[in-house]
């Protein structure tokens, strides 16, 4: 399995403002960029909180990108990971439309309800107590033929990913603007590490629309 | 009058961990132009967060740039000025010693005794009534001569110098590592901006250690 986090921050490292709002921090020529990760990946990974916050449909936009991964035999779209510990995913969601398979990692704390509801649109992947158990629920995933998982957030969901030592690449666009505020979300919130630290590796380093492209690899911690 | 703010984060925005801890985040070559950036300035600019958190003394390392300033008819080392609302710097503090000229920026609302013990090591610039008017304090400095500014952090001054509209450039080395934490110090803290952000260009961007180096140029909001 191969996981690469790609996720657009801005000068200061925020993923969007303390109000949570959505903020366009890239341009045309990242999300073209975004785009073709996608329709390389067999499956895109949120948290619930990006979910609740912009509601995102995580599919592939550019229709000769999805007509490429059918002439593969591949699905039109990528199927789409939500990470839900507590089964919060509105069963209106985006991400459980029809445009995809989608699967929906909750734990044995989720409430019996929410659960049923979510399980009519899209697979239940139980995995974890009170938190998703993320190296179990990505073992499952790879056991249904996932392999190339993209993660596009949110902070607390990418954190965790580098806690579990998930993390293969790490794609961020550093875009021009200040956004500010302790309290607002940024690339990897969570407790945060305080000892010993994911070790990175820059793989390159270029400029993309008016911001830059850095790409890393993980090495060890 | 010319602000620089400089800064090291990790890959994900932080300026250190959740604990306050000094993490290496850079290297030689970026210890190196940050020398140069403080040799080529009037004065070192930092937050008395940092002052408590680290004790930096803020001078030039290189004796070869400061025999350079000497020759130029300066100091040896630039002025060093501490951004201190409540005068809590102490008065055994790194930067009251005698290598440089320094100022503190108090309000009016620093206790006397405070002000009276910083007063002995440094020169006092008292500017506002709860917090430090950053426009009149750095408009004081001004009239001592002090052209060229280099800020050297925290999060919170940082982020009132872009809100103030007192930054001019802003040089950010990116380092190889992720931090991580909702409550870990990022390079722009305060309040946080919700809907004007300050708009950034990017001047360049380049492969520094084992990161890289963004250097911006602020336009309006």
């Amino acid at each position: 399995m191969h996981v690469v986090v790609n996720a657009a921050m801005s000068a200061d490292g925020k993923l969007s403002s303390r109000r949570r709002d959505q903020i366009v921090i890239s341009g045309d020529a990242d999300f073209e960029r975004v785009d073709q990760l996608r329709a390389d990946s067999d499956a895109v990974v949120v948290g619930v909180g990006t979910v609740l916050a912009d509601d995102p449909h995580l599919t592939v936009k550019d229709e000769t990108l999805c007509r490429r991964r059918l002439e593969e035999g591949q699905s039109e779209h990528p199927a789409r990971v939500v990470v839900d510990s507590t089964a919060r995913t509105p069963t209106d969601a985006a991400v459980l439309d029809d445009a995809a398979t989608t699967y929906v990692c909750v734990t044995d704390a989720a409430p019996v309800d929410s659960r049923m509801g979510i399980e009519n649109h899209a697979e239940l992947v139980t995995a974890g107590d009170d938190r998703v158990d993320l190296l179990r629920a990505f073992a499952a995933l790879e056991a249904r033929g996932l392999e190339r998982l993209m993660v596009e957030g949110g902070g607390e969901l990418i954190f965790s990913l580098f806690e579990a030592g998930l993390v293969d690449e790490l794609q961020v666009f550093v875009g021009p603007t200040v956004i500010g505020g302790r309290d607002a979300p940024t690339l990897a919130d969570g407790e945060g590490f305080v000892d010993e630290f994911p070790t990175l590796a820059l793989e390159s380093v270029r400029r993309l629309d008016d911001g830059a492209l850095l790409r890393w690899t993980i090495g060890g911690r």
